[in-house]
């Protein structure tokens, strides 16, 4: 059994003020956002630019404290998360559990554009907060 | 003009030490990387995993005083840089310049899998360092 990544699903990048951030975006790759979406139980606003069949997802903080609002404040702007796609998120959180790996999310839960995903621990994967991606 | 990247081609990831995130990403993506390399002049080796049309490149610093070491010293593991595939870098150089990106490199030079590269500051992409990747 193996976790199947199928893709990187996208870069999840934290933005101080969003709207600069999408603005400079836009100008630089010269496309505008394929998608914009507020997540309010993760307490982000997010937007996405399309880069082959991967994302680029710029992340708003909704308030200061929530998981990307401490990340600005400890880290300052720059990637917050690397997503993989998979085609079966329970068993890739399987997988991941039979390995030792330290779960955030025991269970798929909803996540934006009507996915189903789960975060893992920076200290399972070498530093990098993982999220899985299952396309519904 | 645009950019036009075609593809996320790699997220790069500092490694404290190479051998042992190498073995933790092949037991739990359950599959060996496709490539390893040692590239001198950016004082790094460098071990592949291919994900979809992508890769994961896990990085060891060759030295201390390296940009991935200096990186790991400052901030520990983690996603290092970001790289986007395109199929013109020249073209790309010239629409970052023309948009007043801050190049790290202002003309394309060779990189691994014997690719054409060239890195863009930081501050031009809201905090990530960002890597251009030309096939040959």
């Amino acid at each position: 059994m193996t976790i199947e990544l199928t893709d990187i699903d996208h870069v999840g990048i934290a933005a101080s003020d969003l709207e600069v951030s999408v603005a400079e975006y836009s100008r630089l790759l010269g496309v505008e956002p394929t998608h914009r979406e507020r997540v309010d139980d993760q307490g982000v606003e997010e937007v996405l630019f399309a880069v082959g069949s991967s994302f680029i997802q710029l992340l708003g903080a909704l308030e200061p404290d929530t998981p990307v609002g401490r990340f600005l404040t400890a880290r300052g702007p720059g990637v917050h998360h690397v997503a993989y796609r998979v085609d079966d998120i329970e068993r890739a959180l399987a997988h991941l559990r039979a390995e030792g790996a330290q779960l955030i999310d025991e269970a798929p839960r909803a996540g934006s554009r009507n996915t189903l995903i789960a975060f893992v621990h920076p200290r399972t994967m070498g530093g990098v907060l993982v999220e899985l991606v299952q396309e519904r």
